[in-house]
């Protein structure tokens, strides 16, 4: 730790996928930072840096603590994001600009590229000598970051994913069927499973769906699938699956490359397909053609794919707001202490009540690494456990009352 | 009318794609209902005619009124809904049921297709001397029936679409490129139209999304399509678009037939393309083949389609759901003061502030007729008129205020 802090101007940036409380970071960053005397200019980059290498950068110390306070709750990065993943080259460019515009003091909120980012421009500074500290703040929907128990954005992506499960689940059972939704995560099973909470405590719990989760990180076999399905159809007349956009075959290919591979290839029309709806449409069409009723005839089979509503819907999860708006916060606090870098880690105290510490963990911790649901939180090939359950029902805020008849 | 109200049972139905508010208009019913000395058994009919007919009733008339009212604020269908379109001999088997249920007042929630049943019900009921009056109570999130302002169930999917279309216009921003969202409303294209609400009303209304608009009423091209994102793309360096699932080319063919032909005669790969999905992505893929930045490189494309996540979403409209408790009430009330039959419509009385009254019409009025987009709520070939918007936004309630930097 130093105690001699440069004076100079800092810059925040927002990367990768928004998320609905992207901005509490951002103005948790810029509320703490106006405290900070050794710094002058505010500075928000455009689409992060790739905003700061091209000049694009907008003076945020100036901006009326009302506005401020609408753009903390409004949902999307507000300074627009990248998805920029800067090479040695240019991060060279970004401790240029960096220089040019004489930042001191540089915070980026995102996932595991965006914390590499501040990585590598952080060693770049200080092996060229420049005084400028990077800090991580973290962010991802994916809930996928090392040394912490969660990431902000996740529970609001969890609160959407439970609320859309529940109403989707009594309309599956209103007009029964198999119905098929896929979710965002491509490596991590996190949201997928958040999907669980759909079921409730309650006496109907168990009929409830999701009555069947696929995550990424448990092999999925077509024919398996098939014998789940075909399992809950004939106990329950229905069946609600939640499957990740990433799941995996034994070999580690996605599914979905193998549903649809000859398509890929087929040149004579119009239609290349691509995204991730096509892999819910070949789930969907695998059940209609191997799943039957009792008497034979065919089953109704629906598929949604969730899409990007899942990561900015505007009903944060209260807890998510605050965890968002802290550790902004937190990372300025630590320049302030005179860290030279880091990043944040959320560290879970009591589960009831809810309760959390920040804790300030190395760059390297984080950069570039992806956590995986732990082998605790996954039971069986289709179901997470009652561990996960605990783990993410606190973090979602209340959720409506949904009785049947 | 006929004030000799005989004594028997009654039965409530609902039916076709459940709404957020459908429950609501059931409750209305129900607590209607036990205030109607004639009424000795109130009977719920699982999953709508098909339960009638298979005897599989329940006895709403017992349920604890904390219960209804849980029940009323549940999203889709708590008896089950049906998708069975009663033809002539399933009708008799309907009125059989009726009789032998001593069903003598008949209350149906649902939309077209709902109150043509009970048109061909009440009148074989008639014709065979069975004195039992027959009931529509309105509910579609497509908004197509005649005589009506708006239909129950619609504020409250416009409301999702409103919200949605908010916030992925944020999330296009932050990662710019085209971004294509499938809505609901195979023949009408209200649902479509509603995303228009996203905009707002404030200085950024005319750069915020959706762009462009394409509805099931106007003739969908390709190459006009192109153009339209093309322009949009130019000015703003990005584009949210609204399209129908049930936009048609100029000869009333589903465009997702057009593109995705070759697709259906596919019989090598597991894959069979099918639901709205596929729309969506190959509209996506025309882009991608098409578009290209002002530098000749590729534009960022995705596609959502929303899917059944608009139709009970659990965030009601506050007038939608009073609207659809009311709908319920004053079909009871017409049977009660000795009307045969009917269906319910909704008159606008003003629209600042909103009020609107509730006024009996015929079976015939709506049964099997659909209402489509008027020409005043069009405004040229992709977007809506400021008429439109009069008219959708009071139904929607407040909506989130988002702000930009």
């Amino acid at each position: 730790m130093k105690l001699d802090l440069p004076k100079g101007n800092a810059a925040i940036g927002q990367s990768g996928g928004p998320t609905a409380v992207i901005n509490e970071s951002l103005v948790g960053c810029v509320k703490a930072l106006r405290k900070f005397t050794q710094v002058k200019k505010i500075l928000g980059m455009r689409h992060g840096v790739n905003g700061l290498v091209k000049d694009q950068l907008v003076d945020l110390g100036r901006m009326n603590k009302e506005h401020l306070e609408k753009v903390a709750t409004t949902p999307s990065a507000a300074l627009g994001s990248s998805r920029d993943k800067p090479d040695a080259e240019y991060c060279q460019q970004i401790l240029a600009a960096c220089q040019k515009h004489k930042i001191r003091y540089f915070f980026y909120i995102g996932g595991n590229d965006s914390s590499d980012t501040c990585r590598i421009v952080n060693e770049l500074a200080h092996t060229s000598g420049y005084d400028m500290r990077c800090f991580h703040v973290p962010k991802t929907v994916d809930n996928d970051l090392m040394m912490s128990d969660h990431c902000p954005g996740f529970p609001s992506a969890a609160r959407f994913l439970a609320q859309a499960f529940m109403s989707d689940s009594l309309d599956n059972a209103s007009l029964p069927g198999v119905k098929i939704n896929v979710v965002m995560g491509r490596h991590a099973g996190f949201l997928t499973a958040a999907a669980a909470l759909a079921r409730g405590e309650g006496k109907d719990a168990d009929r409830n769906g999701p009555h069947l989760i696929y995550l990424p990180e448990v092999p999925f076999e077509s024919e398996r699938f098939l014998a789940d399905v075909e399992r809950v159809y004939s106990r329950l007349g229905r069946c609600q699956v939640a499957v990740s956009e990433g799941i995996q075959n034994a070999a580690g290919a996605p599914v979905v490359t193998t549903l649809v591979q000859g398509l890929d290839r087929d040149t004579h029309g119009n239609v290349q397909l691509s995204g991730v709806a096509a892999l819910g449409d070949a789930l969907a069409d695998l059940v209609k053609k191997n799943v039957k009723t009792a008497s034979g005839a065919a089953v109704r089979v629906r598929a949604d794919t969730f899409g990007y509503l899942q990561r900015c819907w505007p009903d944060p999860s209260p807890i998510d707001s605050a965890e968002a708006r802290a550790v902004g916060k937190f990372a300025v606090q630590l320049a302030m202490k005179g860290e030279l870098s880091g990043s944040v880690a959320i560290i879970r105290k009591s589960s009831k009540p809810y309760r959390s510490d920040l804790k300030h963990i190395e760059l390297g911790d984080v950069a570039g690494k992806t956590k995986h649901m732990p082998p605790e939180f996954i039971d069986g090939h289709c179901n997470v456990s009652k561990a996960f359950i605990k783990y993410c029902r606190p973090l979602v805020g209340e959720l409506p009352e949904m009785v049947r008849i």
